[in-house]
């Protein structure tokens, strides 16, 4: 029996698990939760997930929630049919995959997610995208990114020359954010760049980001 | 030759690495890092950690930030030494730990960081707290508290009924969040509190602690 996620493909965090499973070669089945009928509020996905939030996580028994820890999950439950994405047989790699999750995490993300937010999700919903915060969050971006372009001149992926679920977690904002005006942010720092274009030309990648439309 | 924390003893962050160290009986030492010289922001600490930001954490040649992350690594590398804080032996009990690691840092922390940043930090530099962004995080943090009350009431820890570093990575905010006038949060939610009495009453704990004033 295959697993479950709960969520729309297209959600962000829905995203980064089902690339991980794609990547893992895992078998799962996508159930749909509809967010205009407030499906995500109610008892049967609280139950889920007591947040309310997408996704959602079903193997047999076990029950996850948080998009990072159920990554995490996969990359263990299936690490010996698809790449070793935790390195947890070796104390220094695995630092430096936990390392960039977390840089990810606090670093990335809380600059990326306004930007793509303002300038797609807004406009979808017949909104005015915030200029002033849009320009901090870029601003901000700029500075993250100047690390990542510094680190990746010296090593191929994030944790290291090893593809890891830290490059994978990137996937889901970057893709959005590679349709706002802000694109050039990646295009001026080459290595940042070439990892991007590495990074979103995997196949589980590709499958993935296919399900992520950029506009209605 | 023991490990080496960049940072101050009483800063959250590196709070969260030294309980780390200490419930783990590791052999440790503390180099002081002085924010008002904007030490913190000179290429030596840099080289450390790029984000400019405490702790960082030095291993012989290995060389971490992000506190979550140096969390792990020290959990991974004292584990025969000290409580098994991550169950990565058991494929459901280390989901439970990433679960509710995740939720700390995306659910927990967003929500108390800015009561205790707003109540504590901001009059000890002579400023005036938001009381508008204090309500809002008050309100949000009882939220994500109810849903701790009633998952703390099927398990005595986050991730099961036994102590992990999902309970421990608690320890910084909730220490300070306790000085604030917003404690009742934790009185009036029984298992909550039972919870962070047991948390804060662990010696690794009470020592770190201890070098956490809540005033000046």
């Amino acid at each position: 029996m295959g697993v479950k996620v709960y969520g729309p493909p297209m959600s962000t965090c829905t995203a980064r698990v089902i690339s991980t499973l794609e990547e893992m070669g895992a078998e799962y089945e996508v159930v749909p939760i509809d967010f205009e009928a407030g499906e995500h509020k109610q008892p049967p996905h609280l139950a889920r997930n007591p947040f309310g939030q997408v996704p959602a996580f079903e193997d047999g028994d076990l029950m996850l929630f948080e998009s990072r820890a159920i990554a995490r999950y996969v990359a263990r439950k299936y690490k010996s049919s698809g790449p070793d994405l935790l390195r947890e047989g070796n104390l220094q790699e695995s630092a430096m995959v936990d390392l960039w999750l977390e840089v990810e995490s606090q670093q990335y993300n809380p600059a990326i997610a306004p930007i793509v937010y303002q300038c797609l999700v807004i406009p979808m919903r017949g909104g005015v995208a915030d200029q002033k915060l849009i320009d901090a969050n870029v601003e901000k971006l700029g500075k993250v990114l100047d690390v990542y372009e510094d680190h990746l001149s010296k090593t191929k992926y994030l944790a290291g020359d090893f593809f890891s679920l830290a490059d994978l977690s990137h996937l889901p904002y970057t893709h959005y954010f590679m349709a706002t005006p802000y694109a050039s942010l990646f295009e001026s720092r080459p290595h940042v760049q070439a990892w991007w274009q590495d990074l979103s030309s995997r196949p589980a990648v590709r499958k993935t980001a296919a399900a992520m439309p950029t506009s209605r």
